[in-house]
């Protein structure tokens, strides 16, 4: 297989976007990718894109079309990959075994998702969609009370407070305050948190990631042409996608998504590295009980320990590891089918040590974590800098 | 690259499935492939499923998930491809990729939908979600509209007629007669056709593709090992995929479908073949019109004369060229995702010989052909048997 690496890198502004239609925050994240590549549009020869639920948000299918007509990039092959949440982290993934097949060399991997047009509910509907429509949702479980119920068994079987819960959102708050795409940079405390109101008990209204307009775009290219565009080259030398079952209550644990830790497991495995030598990780912190189960099953800290670490500040920037220096899903935002394709934008800035304010010392090796629904699908990637 | 082969092939009839939900659909397919193939679920690497409007059909995404969770061949990963009623062509191409990887020996491509429940208004608009929502969908085009534009003006500028048109669709259903997976399995003439009433001038009701709710599945092996599984594999040997303009309206021509002829040419060239090598074909024939269309843009017969060798029944069974031996979209019928698919199955039972009644004598070289919308996606593939 050809190594791939990443030569580009650029996002939207995540955040409620009023004036910006679904196509032209397409438009500006797929420039911004290639104008970081310094990479004339005609080199790229397929595009993959992630977006889960534009039939509800927008009434529109083909998004692959749409991209390829929108950038200007037509006739070239076009995919849209949806796996809910998940959706920007199995285009990459997909677009990652495009190059390694050798068919193609330069892909374009985005995201994208405008979901504050349609209203609270109707969105969440639509985010409903990423569980079990005919056991879940059609019985009323909605995305919080899922999560809830996760969250309640980590409190019942080790001790997690709501207080270590609500330290995620404390700290992830803190890194997007450096963060000039995120959604909310302002920082907040545990009180804060800790008053915000029940969404589905214990999760809290600031326990929650927002609903969030935003794209965002990489620039794939075979890693022996990629100093062409790249002086400073990102290599994803690992990735590894896996599934689970659809809805919650098929899960033998509450506690732990089995998908992340057969994909981590995985990647780890390819890439002969285990989870101590990550140095920063975007994890998918879709609610603050979903942080603390990531780092948990991706290895990073024991069963169980997750509150208390967060809690103790072990994850905070530059700590023991750097866990969502952009924000996080919570803090920087989440529309749902990009996450996953800017979770890869983040990891290659902190590898190139442009994060500004938010930099990790050092940064090695980074690593990608995105989920869909509650644990459907889970992509893991790990990232180097260099060839 | 590696070469990439089908190992088994397998689909539901296709029809109005009152009895039998999505999943069933998809278990139904997946089991008959991988019966066909004599493979053990385990030896399953990954899935590629097509599907385009479950979220509107069914109120489901996430369909990845539910696939691998379903047949019971999770955690390996499963992604959902959506490129309108090309989902399914699109499916393909990413699964041919994942195996010409490197990364995956064995994967199973899968397409379904479930269209018939929500009644017919509600799934045009569904369908609608195809084309462009701000610029057609939203001024009041429905699809039959779009295509019966095409159909004016490739009856104004080459003289087609209703009744050529109509001869597509009598051709379709006398093919479909002898497959026992099709919706309608029923002769019909020309006056039935031209007295079917009008949808969109010149498109009559018996012009349009059905709803229909089902799936079809393959197998595909790393052709080096396609023996174990197969004594007559069928080999993928080129697969071409292409965009063109969401909207009609930004096309330079109405009588062509450029991103069809894009894919085609590459992947004759790619094969270093030529239309003239290939004994059979199923081709997108959501309206009459697009058959017509489509076997002038593949190359088989020059620009304009599609109506009239219709007409002359050069592409009837064991004719010059056996076009849509299954019934097509027409007769077969059309689960939007799983079209892309199907179409790879009856290829494959052809190229194998297995077709009864409706084979193709000597068949060696099949090819498929798969739109999106009116054109916003193709995915046009090539095959023989062996290896």
């Amino acid at each position: 297989m050809r190594k791939v690496s990443i030569v580009g890198a650029g996002m939207t502004r995540f955040g409620e976007h009023w004036e910006t239609s679904f196509r032209d925050l397409i438009v500006e994240a797929g420039v911004k990718a290639l104008t970081d590549a310094q990479m004339p549009g005609q080199d790229v020869q397929a595009i993959f894109g992630g977006c889960m639920a534009s039939s509800r948000f927008i009434a529109q299918e083909h998004i692959g079309s749409l991209i390829a007509d929108q950038v200007g990039l037509k006739p070239i092959p076009s995919t849209r990959c949806e796996a809910a949440c998940a959706s920007g982290g199995v285009a990459l993934h997909s677009g990652w075994l495009a190059i390694a097949s050798g068919r193609y060399d330069v892909v374009v991997v985005g995201g994208v998702e405008k979901m504050t047009e349609i209203g609270t509910s109707r969105a969440a509907l639509a985010l409903g969609g990423a569980g079990d429509q005919e056991w879940e949702l059609f019985n009323g479980a909605s995305f919080p009370s899922i999560y809830a119920l996760m969250a309640c068994r980590h409190m019942h079987d080790y001790g997690t407070t709501e207080e270590q819960m609500a330290s995620c959102a404390v700290k992830n708050h803190a890194n997007a305050v450096n963060n000039e795409y995120a959604q909310y940079r302002k920082k907040i405390t545990i009180e804060q948190v800790m008053n915000s109101g029940y969404v589905a008990s214990p999760l809290k209204l600031f326990d929650c990631s927002p609903l969030t307009d935003g794209a965002a775009a990489v620039v794939l290219c075979a890693s022996e042409k990629a100093r062409k565009y790249s002086d400073a080259p990102v290599e994803i030398f690992s990735t590894s996608q896996a599934s689970g079952t659809l809805s919650l209550a098929s899960r033998s644990s509450f506690t732990s998504i089995d998908a992340t830790r057969v994909a981590a497991r995985d990647a780890f495995d390819h890439a002969r590295l285990t989870p101590k030598d990550v140095d920063v990780a975007e994890v998918h912190d879709c609610f603050t009980i979903a942080e603390i189960m990531a780092i948990e099953d991706l290895g990073f800290f024991k069963k169980g320990e997750g509150g208390k670490v967060s809690e103790e500040g072990r994850t905070a920037l530059n700590a023991e590891i750097s866990v969502n220096t952009s924000g996080g899903l919570k803090a920087c935002g989440h529309p749902v089918g990009a996450t996953g394709v800017k979770q890869a934008v983040e990891i290659t800035w902190q590898l190139r040590g442009e994060a500004g304010k938010r930099q990790v010392n050092g940064a090695e090796i980074g690593l990608t974590h995105n989920v869909g629904g509650s644990g459907g699908t889970a992509v893991v990637n790990l990232y180097k800098r260099g060839d």
